[in-house]
């Protein structure tokens, strides 16, 4: 847990967890604009070995408009990221980098405390769906930071 | 000026300012992972027409495994976004989410504390080298926040 993440917990396998993040979050409106696959680039550039993690870059280009026209530093905590970090075979955490973390850095001038509310809603919403998917067998809550 | 941001001021254009900065974060071992030209995004997906603006990922993977092994949450911070926006023709701004505010996020826990340290230093000499590269006609101190 972490102060500045939205976690969800999925009982899906990574591969599974990642193709139904990108499809929650495309019904939420964010476009899929960055991947990392942090494992691969891990070992690639240093030899290190971790577990299955991409970090899904999501953005909605209407509230990005809107956070750079209220703050142009805001670009540099852009996209927002969507970190999904194999646990085990089976158990997958979604790891969201929460808006509202944003405004303990910028502030709320310019209108920013809305859109980081919207799209923090937005993401939990999309979290939320991955979790109880139809392949999910928990019915956890869904972990909030 | 943020509270979160390192900046530096180039009187230079915008394509040079991004080719300097790439070099730059090279030559301060770090890779660009990531690349977001946002103009194009935002005029592509809704039309809004906005300067000359890059969002580059830079990435040193000896500091990203350390700081994940620390707090896997960090994932979410990573990379360190450094975004190139163009002010005129010849005047571009470089500004990189500073990692001393990732501290402020996620604590200085599991040695944080000096990889934001280190990482933060190697950012500043990298814009450094930029705001004063042989094309450069500035010597205004480097913002920093």
């Amino acid at each position: 847990m972490s102060g500045y993440t939205i976690q969800a917990t999925c009982e899906l396998p990574f591969e599974d967890t990642v193709t139904a993040v990108r499809a929650e979050l495309g019904k939420a409106g964010f476009g899929v604009i960055t991947e990392i696959d942090l494992r691969a680039t891990l070992r690639q550039k240093i030899g290190a070995e971790i577990p299955d993690e991409v970090i899904l870059g999501a953005c909605d280009p209407r509230f990005a408009h809107r956070a750079i026209t209220a703050d142009p530093s805001v670009a540099a905590l852009l996209p927002c990221n969507v970190v999904v970090r194999s646990l085990s075979d089976h158990v997958t955490l979604v790891e969201a980098f929460d808006p509202g973390a944003m405004m303990r850095l910028a502030g709320s001038h310019g209108g920013l405390d809305s859109i980081a509310a919207e799209v923090g809603q937005q993401l939990r919403a999309a979290l939320s769906s991955v979790r109880s998917g139809p392949r999910a067998g928990t019915d956890e809550a869904m972990k909030e930071s």
